[in-house]
This record gives C-alpha cells, structure tokens and sequence, in this order.
C-alpha cells in the first residue's frame, strides 16, 4: 500500500510488506522515543486526537508520538458535549474538523463510525478504536512486540507458537492480531478460553484458511506449554449484555508464576493489550510476575509510541526528513526505558 | 478601535473599517490555514483557552488557529471542577488565570460573564460564547464568508440580499450577524421564521434604523427567490425552557436541493453556524445539498480559523512579524483546503 | 537533597537549604514567567499532566510552566474514563504513563497514591496532591510569598509572627506550611480555628519540638494583631463527611478591610490558597479587601508559576541552560505581572 496521504482504519489494509515497513521505520523512531535524540520534523504541524470515546493511555500514547515529532496537538476527551450529541451527522463531523489539523486520529464506541467519517474527511484519518471492530495501531504494535522479542530469542514471527487466553470474543485486540498473524507462516494458535466466549468462527476459519493450525481449548495448564508468546486478555466487561453477565467469567483464567514456572518453556514471552485487572476477583496477569523478565507487558506500551510515531511518519511522508531536524537530547533522561 | 492588548467582547466594540482591519489580516493567514506556509511567530507565548461551557468545534478551532502562529495551548472543558463551582468569584478567577497565559478565550453559558471575567483580567479576553448574549468571532467569520462569497460572484457586502431562516429568535449568530451587516450600505433582510421565533423587536428596529429594509415572513419559498446568501439556523434547543417546546419548532423550515433549485437563483449561497442537526426530525438543511457548491458551510468553519488567528495576530501585535519567521510546509498536505 | 531526577513527594524531603535552592532558581525564572524573556530550553520534552482528580488551576498552572520552559503538555483530567477505574493498579498506570513523558504531575484523590505511583514510575514524579496528605508545590509557593513579601518589608522568615485562620483542620496547604516553616527560626504561630477545625495535634507538637511558639485561639480579631502575615483559609467541604457538617462552619471566621484596618499593623500581608469562597454565607477573606496592596493572594498564584518551573528545571538538570536558549518576547505583553 501507498501510506501516503492514506487513512488507517483496519488492519486488513495490509499486507505483510506494509507492516515491515511500518515496523522499519518503527525501529529509527527508538531513539526518540528513547529520549536520546530531539526531531522537531513535524513543527508546526497539528494532530487532531479526537477520542468521542475516553481512553487514557491510546490517547495520550498517540498525542506523546506526535510530540516526539515535533508537532502540536487539540484534543477531545468525550461525545457527551460534541456536536455530534446534537445531531450533527459523522460526514458534518468529518469536513468541520478536518479544516484544524493536519490528521486526526479518531475513537468512537460505534462501529464503522470512524471509516464513515474518513470518507468526508479532507485529511488522512487515523482509526483509534471504533467499538469492538479495530484498533489497527494495536494490532500492529503486539506484532511489533513479538517481533522483538521473538528476535532477542534467535526466532521469528514465522512458525511462531501462539496462546490466546481469556475473553477471545470481545476482544478486539485479539481479533486484529490473529489477522496480522495470518499474514505470516506456519503459526501455531492456542485458544484457550471459556466456551461462551471463543473466539469466533469467523477468525478461526480464516486463519485455517491462510494455513495455520488451530487448536482450542479450556485448559490453561495444558495450553501455555510449548508456547513462545502467551497472550492473556482482560473480560472486556464494557462490551457484556450486563455486568452480571460479565462477572460469570472472572478470574476463570488466573496466569500467576507458579502455573508460569511449572507448564511453560523458559523465556516464554508473556503479553497483555492493557489495562489488566488487578482486582482480587479478576486477576488474570498475577501481579507476581512483575519481576519475570519475560513479561513484556509493559515493552508493548512502549513499543506503541514508535509504531504510532511510524504511522505518523509514514502517512504525512517524512521518514526521511526526520534525522534531518534532530539533535541530543539536553535534559536528564536516565533510566527511562532501560 | 486600537486592536493591541483589547478585549474582543461583543461585535458592537466594531466599526466597519476595524472589520476591514480583521478581514484583511485574516486574508494574510489563508496560506498558514492551508498548510502552504508555516509561521512561529508566537512560539513560547500561551493561550488559556478556558470554556468553562464545552463547546468542542469552537474551542478546537480557537486552538488551532493559537498553534498555526506557533504558541502553546492550555485549556480547560468544563466548570464542574473549577473554581467556579466552589463559589469562586470571575474577579477572582480571572486574576489567577491571567497570571498563567499571554491571552484568554473564555467560554461560559453565563450571560455578561465574560465582560465580567475580562474587566479583571490581566491579559486580553476574547468572548468565545457567553450564553444567548454574544459570540463575536462567529459573526466575523460569517461576515467574511459573505464577503469572499460575494466577490466571488462579481458583487459586495454593500447591497447585498440575505434570507435569515429558522430560530431568529435564540439564535445569537443571527443575533450579532445583523449588528455586522448594519454596518454596510443597503442591506435587505428577510427574516423568515415561526412567529413565535421572530428575531427580538430591537434588533429589527436598529437593523431599519441604520437605512436597511427588513422583511419578515413565514414562507419559507417565497422568502428565499432573489437572495444572494440563505443563512439557515437550527433551533437553539439548550436556550428553550423544555425539550418539549424546542421541538414543537423541528423541521418547520427545512431546505434541500428540490426547494433551493425551484425557488432560489443559480448561485445562491447557503450557510449555516453549524452544527445542523441531520436527524430525521430535524434537518432544516438537508444532505442532499452537499454536492452543491453553493453550500459554504465547510468554508464557514475554515473561515473561523484565519479570522481567529487575525484577532490572536492583531491583539498581541505580531501582524507584521508573521512572515519573518515563517517557511514552507515539509509534509503531506494535498487535498486540504482544495 | 539532590534534585536531579528526583520525585517530589512531600514537604518532608526539604532540608532549609533545599528550599533555598529551588526559591534562587524561582527567582531566574521571573523574567519568563512576567513575559520578558521566552526560553525554549525543554523544546521536545514531554510533561505528563495527570490529573487524576479535576483541579483547573493547579492542572494549568503546572502545564504553564512547562511550557514557559519550552515543553509540550500531554495531560488527562479524571479518573472516570481511566484504566484505574477498570481495576488497573498504581503500578501498571506508572509503568505505562512513564514510557509516555520525561516527567509527570500527578494528583489523585487517595492518600499515598502519588507515592505508590512514583515507587513504578520510571521518570520523576510531582505529587499534584493525593487527597488531604501532601501538596508540596502549593507548601513551597506559599513560603516563597511569604519570603518575598518579608523581604519587601525589610523582613524574614526567621522571627515571622504568622496567623493561621479557618479550617486548619483538613487544610492540606496549612498542614504542609506547618512544616516547612518549622525549618525556619524563632516562628511565632497563632492558630484560629473553631474547636472542631483545630490543627491536628501532631503537627502542634511538632512544630514546639522544632523551637517555636503556638498559641491557639478561637477569637479573630485579638488573634491577628501584631501578625506579618494573616494565612486565611476556606472551609474544605468536599474533606467532611458531609455538606451539613462542613456548613456549620461557613462563615465563623471572616476577614474584611474594617476588621483588619481595625485589628492589624500596617502592611500586615493577606494569604489563602484559593479558590476563595465568595458567596454570601461564606466569605471568609471579603471581596473589599481587593483593592489593599497588602492582599498578596494573586501574587501566591503567580508565584506558584516559577515556583513550577524551579521544580521542573531542578530535577531536568537544565538550570544552567535557561538563559542559553532565551531572547525577547516579540508580542503585546504590557500590564501582565505589574
């Protein structure tokens, strides 16, 4: 594909050499992200960070990577005081705030609401999360993940065991990621859930269909052995019928040390889309992993700033100017990301 | 009026060469607006972009408009956690916040607040909104959208014919637009509304004081053959004292392109303050218009960020040195404006 | 105490010569803070402004600062939409904010959160205030007023004869006052409070440990003679139990010009750490007061700018390159700090 100028609003946009690409210029974004190194590339210009739905971390994650290039961001945290409350339709939406920035990077809890307004805006459009269908730039910073970690154990993405574990119905992290995987060869998908909330049919046959075996299952213990990445999911309980309904299936799947130490391989990557649920009823990344190297929880989060930082890069067409603008960092950084 | 260090408060502060001033400057940012050109201008100055009531499009705008001269934003969204709310007074209010920014934009739904907030102020105040009373840089950025229609059309400000349509009544666009336009030579309004919306009593008698003629009426087709600009209103539903008697008005004057084509002449323009409201029920001005090129909506709302960063320009003093710090855009940005 | 990549937590870690530290770099900041100069030497750094619990000033006036040093703002403004309120711990929220900025304000309602939060963070936290415990940039603020106020009246803190009016019970800002001035000499503090809003006991021993003199009072007008400085504070409603308690109180202890003209020294200088309650019943430092000179309590706010800036300078290790990276400011400024 051509990043140029273009909206990313699913990761079916892609094909395997679109996220080397990505990821490529990803790995140059390091430094900065890093704080070794200062680019002032994007000075000037504006990121509009429309989130109609709330959420932290994607938002600020997304408004610090286009800080780190150098540009300004206006934002907002909610739909409630939005003309869109009033009526106002997404392509109204789309053509007004499209005239403030120079992108914009949207979340809105409806599904297909972020292409609707892509196709009346005048700028490239980012989606940030639209209800339960994508999150492109999470699909592609977990894959970036396993990337490196699979690398930093002489692996690859090709032929990689993955676990699945916990609610695989709703979450949408999952769903993306499993058709990033696709892409690739000979991957081996554990899918360890409760019966109520496999994965769905659909995301199973296509990875059949691209030649990868599935297997399903209900037992943890079981399905974490021989696996290089284990990828545990909170019960996303805003997408349930009720919280009730919701509350059957926590806790169902505890990953702790111990089950850790006695089932998996050594260096058995550990992963989470975040916010896990540290809550003693929910608890399903034990907090007593927190000083097991393999746990790349936190890694992930990083890694989302210089795959949204690529993005940025790559759409606007900048990659090459970046270094141009850049020099030392001048402040005190130690210890950040090491 | 002298422009440096005011407070933009209420369009009756103007005469019509300080338009002029505004309209003219605002001419000069068209190719920072459009992304052609980058300026810094302001860089390390502040704006307070405080709207105490939400109001996403107009605060977005005001701060893109403050980050296209170069300067930093800090806002705030709402006055439930503000002091305000824990009966802080706007003297005290605005004695502290000037102390934090080089210019303020306040927003609240409180009548005269504003003015209040301003005569304490430290640093200049622009009106953002000041409930049912006044939004001055709304009526420039229509008044400029008039003006740039017009001569576009071979014809002026002076002389023109405009159809003001729908809530006259609560509609504070409305109110200040015909406070500008009484500013220029032989105007002819028709004002069609439902009675019970019928823009106030003073502001028809000091339209037909200042020379011009005012014609009111119910029909909505008869009413808008031989205009040159349609300015179409939804129904302020936040000023009515319920919903209920908001929606006794919805969709009593709906314009789309069957009416526009059999009634209006080739060219007629159409605008609205937006947000229109595109609901089923509503609709005063359809979609099926947006093909029409006649429809300058959109330029409306890109109009707001020139005007808006002439009155930033003009209050701080920095018109002339908006070039000097200024270069070409280095990324993406084909299609914007276009 | 070494300031470099240090969090600022409470009051406790200052030693007399640490306050003296950060109140010398206060003063070089002056002149960026009253808009002479503009200094862009954290041009690329990331402050993140994590508001946990909604405070508009404290919020902006930290961003402010920031940005006075040439820094971009990320920030949030609740709770509500955050992982925290999905059952994420202080841990992960640290963990994964601190890949996001070079530094973060943070402030939540629970007492140690800010702690706990910083003992995962991987960048220097500032405690913003966690609920009735600690508010050291407020603690520090107040003392650099008072400092700067004696020193305008040929005075110091060492012997100051300070009253403390009002809630001193749950006031945070006058707990952490307490403290600081009790690194200082020969202080002679009146407390005046109704029974049930006494200083808690803790803090009255420990400031007659330190050397000093305390003497309580129930009685305004005998307890503000022969002060340097009144320290007013307002009922903290939203620490009672509830709006009933906290009303009992409203309004017992009111300061205005014929009070003090009556019972005070000349020059007697007026505090409170705002927002001042204004409304009929309460009113506890009285709007006829605005005109006295000796009303310093917009001077605290202003203060709390460079008291910010000295902070973030401190621990970002960049003092000494301020002035480097500093020319004129180039706009209308006339009028802001004088």
């Amino acid at each position: 594909m051509n990043f140029i100028g273009s909206h990313i609003l699913s990761v079916s946009q892609f094909q395997r050499e679109d996220i080397e690409t990505v990821f490529n210029v990803a790995d140059k974004m390091i430094p900065y992200a890093n704080r070794d190194r200062v680019t002032r590339v994007l000075e000037g210009a504006i990121l509009g960070n429309m989130f109609f739905e709330p959420s932290t971390r994607t938002r600020v994650s997304f408004g610090c990577a286009w800080n780190l290039l150098g540009g300004e961001v206006r934002e907002t945290t909610e739909v409630k005081a939005s003309a869109i409350a009033k009526g106002e339709s997404f392509y109204d939406t789309a053509r007004v705030l499209s005239g403030y920035s120079d992108i914009i990077v949207m979340r809105h809890q409806t599904e297909g609401s972020v292409e609707e307004f892509s196709a009346a805006s005048r700028v490239p459009v980012i989606n940030g999360g639209d209800g339960s269908n994508e999150h492109p730039s999470q699909a592609l910073l977990d894959l970036f993940t396993i990337r490196k970690e699979m690398e930093g154990r002489g692996k690859t993405v090709d032929d990689l065991r993955i676990a699945l574990i916990g609610d695989l119905r709703y979450g949408r992290a999952v769903h993306s990621l499993c058709k990033l995987l696709s892409l690739y060869k000979n991957i081996h998908f554990t899918l360890i859930s409760p019966a109520e909330l496999r994965l769905p049919e659909t995301y199973v046959e296509d990875i059949k269909a691209s030649g990868h075996v599935v297997v399903e299952s209900e037992d943890l213990q079981a399905g974490i052995a021989h696996a290089d990445i284990l990828y545990v999911t909170r019960t996303q309980e805003e997408r349930f019928p009720s919280q009730e309904e919701a509350d059957k299936y926590k806790g169902l799947f505890r990953l702790n040390q111990t089950i850790y130490t006695e089932n998996c391989e050594p260096n058995t990557v550990i992963m989470h889309p975040l916010p896990r649920d540290s809550r003693g009823d929910a608890r399903e990344l034990d907090d007593d992993l927190n000083e097991n190297p393999n746990l790349a929880i936190f890694r992930q989060t990083d890694n989302g700033v210089v795959i949204r930082m690529a993005l940025f890069a790559l759409i606007l067409d900048v990659v090459d100017q970046v270094e141009k603008s850049a020099r030392d960092v001048n402040w005190y950084t130690a210890g950040r990301f090491r």
